[in-house]
């Protein structure tokens, strides 16, 4: 099965320039306001969480579901569009984490415990 | 030249799967755990930038840029989790908040402003 | 028993407005940088309750209940600070948005409902 | 001149604590919770200033002000009864952070300079 476009970080990215810059935007996408942009978006999302217990937020109705699929979309949108203006490759930056997190987090030493690397 | 493998949402939402699975920390992955994961990492990302001029923002040092690079990563990663979490396919929410941005933000009446939808 | 000083939101206000001014800071704070500062320090306040349960949130331990006192006094700060820089009597308007509230959130229509006014 | 009830920070506390209880509220705001409305009312504070430049985010319209002056308002009361459930006196831990700030930063060592405390 081919890859979906936008299952690709890169193209999702660069769909997004194309969309700015259509609009002249690129003129308010300055990484500082972008960083804003991305903790506004988050803000938006915690808050269709915030007076859910555990078990209710992971049973959403569908209509909820999708106003929070549509929020995630917000933030990983600004998100790629600051990683793009800093030049950094959000993807390969991911994986590098994934990197450090195996060595910070060895799976024996953190089986089943929610704690901080430097409290291991 | 092929996609490389970090580049897919979906190729990396499932690494980080099996990582906390290996480690046991499904148990801590709900939403709403996931949802305020996701708005600490964006404290911290948001820190890089606070007393920066949006000039000194868009120059950083390649030192400071790693650590936003690294940062970003964190963002991503818990928001993957929490699409995974949600059976929610991040990568088609954002080509669908793209195509709704289309319609909200016609070109014309967009342009070179940073103006909601809501108020154009 | 007489109000302790640092009880007054305008008193703390000014002990900032000093404390900033001995050390030149005035020229960071601006309102831009402070609400960015007040998001940062939101993100370390609720990294402290992430992966805990609500019944563990609600039983810190007391070196816990303290590192969270001084985030939730950065939140604070910046926030005095912000208010300060745009001459808004954040008291005043705390006052201001407890009435609105009444008049959002009627006792009868809201009694044990965690729903938006916009939805009760 | 008086101080006003509402420059107090414990009379804003118990206000809020009288308003939640008159709408058997107290079974949504447990601290878990409540710092997630922190944080999502942060999000709703910073969007007013996302796409201003420095210079505009300091010379506010007047209506926007007030939002502004609300959304402020909204963060410090569910502070505050973030702080209330976990019998934190905030106004005494504003007090002991301003005095943990004057050792970590000194004046002499930081005036004029955004640089955090451990790379002074």
């Amino acid at each position: 099965m081919p890859t979906q476009q936008h299952d690709s970080i890169r193209h999702l990215s660069d769909r997004l320039a194309a969309f700015a810059q259509e609009r002249d935007w690129d003129q308010f996408h300055n990484p500082k306001n972008l960083a804003m942009a991305v903790a506004g978006e988050v803000g938006e999302l915690i808050e269709h969480f915030q007076w859910l217990t555990p078990d209710e937020a992971a049973k959403l109705p569908d209509a909820t579901r999708e106003e929070v699929a549509l929020e995630a979309a917000d933030v990983l949108l600004f998100l790629l569009r600051l990683c793009d203006k800093l030049e950094i490759d959000l993807g390969a930056a991911a994986a590098r984490k994934l990197e450090l997190n195996a060595i910070k987090y060895p799976v024996e030493a953190s089986r089943g415990r929610a704690t901080k690397y430097d409290k291991l």
